[in-house]
């Protein structure tokens, strides 16, 4: 029998690889630039260097396609020392539309879910990335009825998470994060004394991976899938 | 003597060309753009192409610099007929991480005006462009603090103005909405029953060119400098 989590009115829900695929696409995406690239360097090196790169111009270009488009470019350049082909540039680009026009590909039991929890709490989306693909794969994703509210925020700290309940007058602990990224959805919720569910995707972006070290001390259960989650709600 | 607006309890500002230099950042990439592609094409033609491309790519890319900045890559593969060099393509990229990087120029009269402006009304910063962008200059513009609540907009339609004024519980008619765009920041409101003071910027992006005709019908006032809206508050 699962033990039940008391006093939560309000739940957030994180987007990407949590209601929809998301970081399938990325790696698809850096997989075909590998392959452009291989005239150069190794996929590994590519890939670790690439990831680098990510991570320098994250304080300018934020979270989502554009800023890793625009890395990737960046990359191809430096990694060919200025050799790679036009045609080349434009298939990094192709790649990032791609990204962008891809269905919304709901994960198993989001539906049931969404349409359970809506009947007893308010629901509130919390994601990050760009803007208008946030908001579009929502719409896409003909889910949008089911969220009180929608958050897209530049980053998912602590002190963002923070800033959002008190904006929206919730105390944290009727509060309870639902979400595959522990870096993201789960550790700064915790921090904050509110609940957590942690959901993991399959895949989990370097970026958002934390060792078992830094969570020993974070309070949170951990569900195989979106639907487990209803055990924990009355 | 200036007739007063009557009734409002909230001001809505915009931020780019209102309370910070933007356009103009644009407009020297964009000569800097022309200036390397002139091999290809006249400097007239490299901007109206380019125009034309911000304008198919905006469903997925959205405002801001990095969709800006996708399209400049884009264009120059396009014009030069897959014949730009790698340093032209480095040096497009440093010209979005220059816009990025730009120090916050506030106009004239900006901190006198929100100052004496938020002892009476709420301010709501309302702006559209890249999140992380937008959020980065508010903080480096020390500008933050006057601001109830800051929305960043994937684009500022009537739509838009409706859902975020649904959201914070705003009657249309208490709410006035100042900004430099006839298309974004004025009209729409105008559209909604609310209040709109148009402060124009010397430059104006294209995209956010409106026809006096398609002004005519809409009742709004404009001033001449931003410390001049203080003439129509009590």
């Amino acid at each position: 029998m699962q033990k039940k989590i008391d006093g939560v009115r309000i739940i957030g829900v994180d987007a990407d690889d949590t209601l929809w695929v998301n970081e399938t696409y990325y790696r698809e995406a850096e997989d075909a630039f590998a392959e452009l690239l291989t005239p150069y360097e190794t996929q590994n090196q590519i890939g670790q260097e690439l990831f680098k790169l990510e991570m320098k111009n994250l304080p300018i270009y934020g979270y989502g396609v554009k800023g890793f488009v625009l890395s990737m470019v960046e990359m191809a350049l430096v990694l060919s020392n200025n050799n790679v082909s036009n045609a080349s540039i434009a298939k990094i680009l192709q790649l990032g539309k791609d990204i962008l026009n891809k269905p919304v590909e709901l994960l198993d039991g989001v539906e049931t879910v969404l349409e359970t929890l809506a009947k007893n709490y308010k629901l509130i989306l919390v994601t990050k990335g760009d803007l208008l693909d946030q908001e579009s794969k929502l719409e896409r994703s003909n889910l949008a009825h089911y969220f009180h509210h929608v958050e897209i925020l530049s980053d998912k700290k602590t002190a963002n998470y923070s800033s959002l309940l008190q904006r929206l007058d919730i105390q944290a602990q009727e509060f309870l994060m639902i979400g595959n990224s522990l870096k993201s959805d789960i550790l700064p919720l915790v921090a904050l004394n509110a609940h957590a569910i942690h959901v993991p995707f399959h895949t989990t972006w370097l970026h958002e991976q934390v060792s078992d070290e830094d969570c020993k001390d974070y309070d949170y259960s951990t569900v195989n899938s979106l639907v487990e989650v209803l055990k924990f709600l009355g």
